[in-house]
């Protein structure tokens, strides 16, 4: 075998594992796509899900297991939650065919690729992804096919991960409007956990913390717009970002001591009366917000 | 000199000291309401400001001093920064007839009521209050008439404030379509350090960890939408949250304490890979957040 198996000319079907906002989005997109020519297999647990996706026409056809989908897909796409990929992967391993693609969209590449290890995946066949995408909403009837236009994926490699595979999986994601970028799984790990899992775990605390220290009423009686912003995504799926939290935990721990230290920072500056600093602190965290929410704004026009 | 001194009926001008959006939306809705029948005499340090301001119509003249001010008015707004009202109280203390009403827009109760008596000023006329809204935007241009439309003002009368003044200004928020609820001057400031001061202390903490832990590049490269969202706060005013952060200090710094003991704790639960506890928490928090949305967004309608 060489590494030649894999070309964007052998790509024909595209399975999807998982059928909720992440799959359904990327099946749409690319069947909007001007270069689109896929057929797209479903597979999800649940027999309504894959009911409502043929309905919805998020794929072509459904198969009842994982093992149908491997059978007769020349790219498969992973979109479940962290904590689910351990079982698939095995069944996937079972089954897979050498010439195959897979990739996921988990928003920890660490795990996933020694979930892909501990299943004994030929990991040349292996393109871990992230696309930076989402809203609140989940299950089959959320996907769009202009979710990720515009937006970032991160394609996090393996060192024995076929170049020809990569390519295959850049393509069918600028073919979705989306730009590729390429990192080490530790750098997105650690920069994931930075400006995404540590916002979740502040949102989820701080809610936390006010419903127990106050009666309801007083709490949400008295919260003005800005928290119902700031909390928003505090009604993001528990158990989707428990399995982040655990799935990406020393990046996530180290995020947190983090914004300890310098919460700690910011209370003995109050402790102190030091006007000076707090203004300074504020006022920096406030000019470099609107910076990078300027060329955010700039970038999605 | 009784309580009688102050009625519905002796107030022909009211007096706005600070020109900003607060006493700029205060006006405007005023005048936009059946029962105006007031003039507005506008007070700003700024020269640019005072001529603006008649320029928009949010007042019918403006004075170049405090000392104008409190001369022909029968009702006074103060509207400034928290670390401003002790001149402007100290100001007013010299001018204000004993038939004028005082009241004030400002975050924090604890700390204007301590600058009142400091001034010496006879706390039968001040009604301490704060109305609960605001946007990022500030300034002349920022006002609106519908700013506190559904909206709530909370007023925290002195135990030796006139039972009269503090209907009048009841009635003055009624008309801006407010509503109006009573607290004690301690209970707002320490239910107002949890819902509004602590979000806003969290969001200028994760912003500066933000970017001192990664290059700016990664960090905001890589931030979702819901980051936009959580750090919109971060971008308010420094030196306004600087004022609240000190003039409420005791109960912000309470406030963050509580945040930390409950961050600490979920740090605790991810460490000893607590699934079932990580899950109950986040879905609590969502939950609750949830059933105040409905509640908001009802009430809003």
């Amino acid at each position: 075998m060489t590494e030649q198996r894999f070309s964007r000319q052998s790509v024909h079907t595209i399975g999807l594992i998982g059928l909720g906002l992440i799959a359904g989005s990327f099946s749409l997109a690319l069947q909007a796509s001007r270069k689109s020519r896929y057929r797209f297999v479903g597979y999800s647990r649940k027999a309504e899900n894959r009911e409502a996706s043929l309905a919805r026409g998020l794929v072509h056809d459904v198969v009842p297991s994982i093992a149908e989908l491997t059978a007769c897909c020349d790219v498969i796409m992973i979109a479940v939650p962290m904590l689910a990929m351990p079982d698939v992967l095995a069944e996937l391993a079972h089954h897979v065919r050498p010439d195959s693609i897979i990739t996921d969209a988990g928003s920890v590449k660490g795990s996933f690729v020694a979930a892909c290890e501990a299943a004994g995946l030929d990991m040349r066949q292996v393109v871990p992804g992230h696309p930076i995408a989402g809203t609140e909403k989940s299950g089959v009837a959320a996907g769009f096919a202009e979710l990720y236009r515009g937006r970032r994926v991160v394609l996090t490699p393996h060192k024995q991960t076929s170049h020809q595979a990569t390519e295959v999986v850049m393509d069918l994601w600028q073919a979705c409007g989306a730009e590729v970028d390429m990192m080490a799984v530790e750098q997105h790990d650690r920069v994931l956990a930075a400006t995404s899992h540590l916002p979740h775990m502040l949102a989820f605390a701080l809610v936390d913390t006010l419903i127990t220290r106050e009666s309801d009423e007083q709490v949400f009686r008295y919260a003005a717009g800005g928290f119902k912003d700031f909390s928003r995504i505090a009604s993001s799926d528990p158990v989707m970002w428990r399995d982040i939290a655990l799935a990406n935990k020393t990046a996530v721990l180290d995020a947190m001591r983090d914004l300890q230290t310098h919460f700690d920072a910011l209370i003995a500056k109050i402790e102190n009366d030091d006007g000076e600093a707090i203004v300074q602190t504020f006022a920096n965290a406030r000019d470099r917000r609107d910076d990078w929410l300027e060329s955010f704004l700039n970038s999605r026009q």
